[in-house]
């Protein structure tokens, strides 16, 4: 643990990484924003009106970055990798666009999401539009394992977000079984994101399958992050955009680790938050604060927070021993500074 | 118009000519129902249990059949035919899953929707896992060109949607538009599922794009006799499943004939109807049954529905003619048969 505790000690150190990364790849990103909004033009024009606002909101394009550093540590120098990371982005924001329809949410990062502006339908429909379009995209970069390693992805997201949807609302389910939920629906597509960049350059099959190894284990990390943010953070600063989770009673790794290790007391209040967030009722808004004070209270007190970043730590770890094999090099610095930066970001 | 009105006067021809065709291809079916069964299994069990309520109804599986008879008809002695196949019939499932989400539909030919019973988000996730498993099939057949003609038609499906949604409840867009939203959401897969067929088995260019020409025909044909179907056909004979598109004011072809060609009562009728109806409020039921019962008489009166029926007979005559240059076979006579049949489906 003694890297984040050094990363905590410097947070300019972390934000930086991200810009590090971004200012490596200038080039390769300006092309894959290019390509993004070249493949958004349609005779329906709510089309790039819905999809720019939530791909002009300018991610942080983790996944795409993925991709192209993927394929430029293993050597690649060919133009697919723009076309895939492109795709890989379309692929996501799809995901996002239907993930803001299946959780009834209103905001994302602080701002309206599209189902908020333009209602449901058209939120499922953009998203469909962006997912044929990934996918024509991805066929023609012409790479059939490529094209499967995709597909594979797409169909286990949207499992993954079956079985949390399963889930939802049962602060029960067991560690394993949550971390099987966000290795489907978060993590597949940072392994897969990775992945491609290797297979488009022909690295070799143990080389493959570090870079796969290292999407998954940083997306698993990113996700418990994530996570971990929704309540403020192990320093319990509580931004705009925390809240989230709770709010839509979503059961997360805090909230799984804070049940298991609560008396019955806490436990009661968990199943109750869980089930009962309803933020339709006239008087959510004042119970919520409450709620929401005593629920990272009973976070902070069982330890759930520290231990998820612990978590998260752990997969971080293992992303970037997933790179060993890779010779030093700038890129590999940078992807194992990505690693750290994920991590980072919940001091 | 001559074969129209001999199928009208002898309606058991019409439907035994989708009996001959599924008895015809009786084997590949089962290989395609085998394929659609097993590639439903999923860690999360909902998946299976919600596909099997819309795919396990039974539909026509007529987009599954335009695939086997262009494979067939082309001379194609392989077997992925049937993969292709099973992946059209998934894409068709998923716009069904999606489309009842976005037109908030309660039923579907007489039965619950699945949003209805298991709600909005799992329609949507299950449609969206539908979808990656229908590229993940198509992609383990590995034929690029196949892959291209049917991403391709997944993003101008969802864009055809997104244009009826921008066109939604308004009775003014004019014909040519209209056409072009159904060429999009409803022949681009008909389309596709025809071109793929021909492209497995390797046909040449001027077969493939007869194939799809006759795909493309019958989609739009299929489609204004649903159109109509849904105001009780030519003959008035009102069924349990029509009036579903006046219910949710979404205009089609009889409504834009009949708006145009209606006088000012008229149009401000359908301008009302078409703008107000809300299932939601306490009063609906009692007025939908008496502005359900005007729409028929306007639609009978200004021959917008037998016109309807017309349109649709014009691309049933292009779909047949499209065929033309295939030497005489089973197939060629059953395909022709099929584009009959959906038109004799109006009366």
């Amino acid at each position: 643990m003694a890297t984040i505790i050094n990363i905590n000690a410097d947070q300019q150190t972390a934000s930086n990484t991200l810009d590090d990364l971004h200012l490596y790849f200038a080039d390769d990103l300006s092309q894959v924003e290019a390509t993004l909004a070249g493949h958004l033009s349609s005779a329906a024009s709510l089309i790039p009106e819905v999809s720019d606002h939530i791909i002009g909101a300018g991610g942080k394009r983790l996944r795409p970055l993925l991709t192209l550093s993927a394929a430029r540590i293993s050597g690649y120098q060919g133009t697919h990798h723009i076309t895939m990371a492109a795709a890989v982005e379309f692929m996501h924001t799809a995901t996002l666009l239907h993930d803001d329809v299946v959780d009834d949410s209103d905001l994302r990062r602080g701002k309206p999401t599209a189902r908020k502006i333009w209602g449901n339908p058209t939120s499922v429909l953009v998203g469909d539009f962006l997912l044929g379009q990934a996918f024509r995209m991805m066929v023609g970069a012409g790479n059939l394992a490529a094209l499967d390693i995709l597909s594979n992805a797409a169909a286990v997201i949207a499992e993954g977000e079956v079985m949390q949807l399963a889930a939802m609302r049962n602060a029960n389910i067991s560690e394993d079984n949550y971390l099987r939920i966000i290795e489907a629906k978060t993590a597949a597509l940072f392994a897969a994101a990775a992945e491609v960049g290797g297979i488009l350059a022909g690295a070799s099959t143990t080389e493959v399958e570090a870079l796969k190894s290292y999407g998954k284990n940083l997306g698993i990390a990113f996700q418990l992050i994530d996570d971990a943010l929704d309540y403020g953070s192990v320093n319990s600063v509580l931004g705009k955009n925390t809240g989230d989770d709770f709010r839509e009673g979503k059961v997360t790794l805090p909230v799984v680790l804070a049940y298991r290790r609560g008396d019955q007391t806490d436990r009661a209040f968990w199943e109750r938050a869980m089930a009962t967030q309803n933020s339709e009722s006239p008087d959510f808004e004042a119970t919520f604060a409450a709620d929401f004070e005593l629920a990272v209270q009973y976070l902070q007190e069982t330890g759930a927070l520290k231990d998820t970043v612990a978590r998260a730590a752990h997969f971080g770890e293992r992303a970037k021993d997933a790179l060993a094999l890779f010779p030093p090099s700038d890129i590999r610095a940078l992807l194992i500074q990505l690693s750290e930066f994920c991590i980072a970001r919940a001091y």
